[in-house]
């Protein structure tokens, strides 16, 4: 059976940010959320449960240090979190810095769209990526 | 500033599975998706790292409870957690069981719905929910 997040950590090229031998984390590529960020668990687990109890406070562990970074760098209105894995059954979280005029706020990202962002919001906060990516790294690493 | 979870925290009424003093755990009456159940921080706080460390962990623990709670009782396809609060800035987790057959799946609840359940099968959920209740309680207090 093919898993797109086995796959993706098989090969992460540019798009990882940070990773040891238990966890990576992980640019995503959509155009309306730049800093969206996901923290995978690198071995095929399906549900957090299925983790003892230390890997599992490693990987919120990474997650706070990613929600930390997005706020001290983007600013968002808020941090949305979330661990769905019905189509990728392979633990992993998604971490998006929502904003008042993004695409879909106040409804979760999954929701339908409200709006465009504009073309010059969304390209101020790509310009933060380089800083957001740094700021993990650093965060990660003091844990 | 009104905000909806205080209200609810005030008089949780029927709805309140398991509680103390710094954290409820919900019942959410959602047709749909008998079993959904939010976890909710009693103080009104916006992120979870606005938290110490040792209440980000408590909280989790008490997610990964109902979440396996949630396994044994309802043997669900998948469980899902967010944590949003874009609406409503006060700490919770939606920990929600999901089944191939539910009305979103395989994409989030908060998607455009791909189908009705059957009165049926949501009968069958819903009969279980006394013993998923029990289960909670009894995982929280063990913690």
């Amino acid at each position: 059976m093919a898993c797109d997040l086995c796959n993706l950590l098989a090969a992460p090229g540019a798009a990882l940010i940070w990773g040891d031998d238990r966890l990576s984390v992980v640019a995503v590529d959509e155009a309306e959320y730049p800093g969206f960020t996901r923290v995978v668990w690198n071995a095929h687990v399906k549900e957090m449960t299925d983790l003892p109890a230390e890997d599992r406070v490693r990987i919120m562990d990474v997650v706070w240090a990613v929600e930390s970074a997005q706020r001290e760098v983007m600013a968002p209105e808020k941090v949305n979190l979330a661990s769905f894995g019905n189509m990728t059954p392979h633990v992993h979280w998604h971490v998006i810095p929502r904003y008042r005029d993004d695409a879909h706020f106040p409804n979760p990202t999954w929701a339908v769209a409200q709006r465009a962002s504009s073309a010059e919001v969304l390209a101020a906060r790509r310009a933060l990526l380089p800083a957001l990516h740094a700021a993990i790294v650093e965060k990660v690493k003091a844990l």
